[in-house]
């Protein structure tokens, strides 16, 4: 049976200027990106100029849906890439936009994120995320507008899904045909589970350190690749702990 | 003798919008081109709102040169590549950006040509290249704005002549330089210790489960990659669940 193949989402962290999320619409639609996500645009939504900016591609800002954070906004996706230009302090894959556009895998829900114009993405966000994306460039002159780092992925994937054969995409799942990815949604409740259980073991010795400490259980368990079944796995195992947290 | 090598010259045949212009020196900037030329500019030259688009990429502009005829803007050049989104009517090989940018060769004077907003490069103008650039994209929505079609190529032309120096750069990918990754006595000795605490605390339901659940845990810690001090934190999390387990 033939399934359908998954676009990748382009996923917007908190834009100021509609006139950039209308350009991000152009450039998406201009690489057969059709799906767009908001999470808390700073000016509100919809946005006439956002329409005006997008040169037609209606389609993109008509179907864009809003949400109130990050975590929402991926729920549903099965892997996440978040784009940088700068370096986080964080344990993931970086890849240059040509390698990293290989990950979005057409037979799971995969996502792109972008930041804010100004600061791009916290490090908490990109925690979240299961690998990133840079852009090399001219390292004197490296600021991006957000549409044209929007181009520039959205070009590669495009060169990438039209290229490549099906079958080389495959292979990439190696060992989890029979094996449903964990979505972002049952990987991050098994987080918010397991920080309950920290907080009642008392893991966290003190609160300054607690963020920290998050960061890097959420670093962990998001950067790679984990089963449905697994995840629910070590909620077998939180249980087994005797509180009954949700 | 050392030779300096050259950079590619970009030239724009009647762009009709300061604006744009101020965009393109922006995106010719991000990926360390420096040289523009401008073929009857239709608003003429200089241009402050070509200053205030280009975000700081003021040293291409001011080094702009103005030319009143392509075959004026392209004379001491030795190798020229017109880009298009339409199919001219002349016998040229066309390229893709990333086949394209390798003719440039940093050896000889060489410069890429882009056309007008609206109607491109005329078929007497491509005439006078040696070979076009087409950017793939979308058929239905096809339309690339000036400058996004210069930071395309620019880009494309940035990766390739920086492609010895890549590999430098993909060290930063790993994200891992100041974190070693743990080794697999580390990871193996944790999933001991989380084995004695799942016994202990009475995951494993009967013992003819226990060895598929192992295997099941074994599976997840070690198909990928943790750092040394995840996996310590992870044994921090054990601890501190009040047994001293080794």
């Amino acid at each position: 049976m033939v399934q359908d193949l998954n676009l990748p989402v382009v996923i917007l962290v908190e834009p100021n200027m509609p006139n950039n999320i209308g350009s991000v619409a152009r450039a998406m639609l201009n690489f057969g990106l059709i799906e767009l996500r908001i999470v808390n645009p700073l000016q509100g939504w919809p946005q006439k100029e956002a329409y005006t900016m997008a040169s037609g591609a209606n389609i993109v800002l008509d179907k864009a849906m809003v949400f109130d954070s990050l975590q929402k906004a991926m729920g549903d996706l099965e892997y996440v890439i978040a784009t940088t230009a700068r370096k986080h302090d964080v344990t993931k894959h970086v890849y240059f936009p040509k390698e990293g556009v290989r990950f979005l895998n057409p037979m799971i829900k995969t996502g792109i994120v972008f930041g804010r114009e100004k600061n791009g993405l916290e490090n908490d966000e990109v925690a979240l995320c299961d690998a990133m994306i840079t852009i090399p460039n001219n390292p004197d002159f490296s600021s991006l507008n957000l549409a044209q780092a929007v181009l520039l992925v959205a070009y590669e994937w495009f060169q990438w899904s039209n290229h490549a054969k099906l079958e080389d995409k495959i292979i990439w799942r190696g060992g989890f045909e029979d094996e449903r990815r964990a979505s972002k949604e049952e990987v991050l409740d098994f987080l918010k589970q397991f920080e309950n259980v920290l907080d009642r073991i008392g893991y966290f010795r003190t609160e300054q350190k607690k963020p920290i400490m998050i960061r890097t259980l959420n670093n962990m368990f998001t950067r790679e690749k984990f089963t449905s079944q697994e995840i629910r796995s070590l909620r077998g195992v939180l249980r087994s702990l005797g509180w009954d947290y949700q």
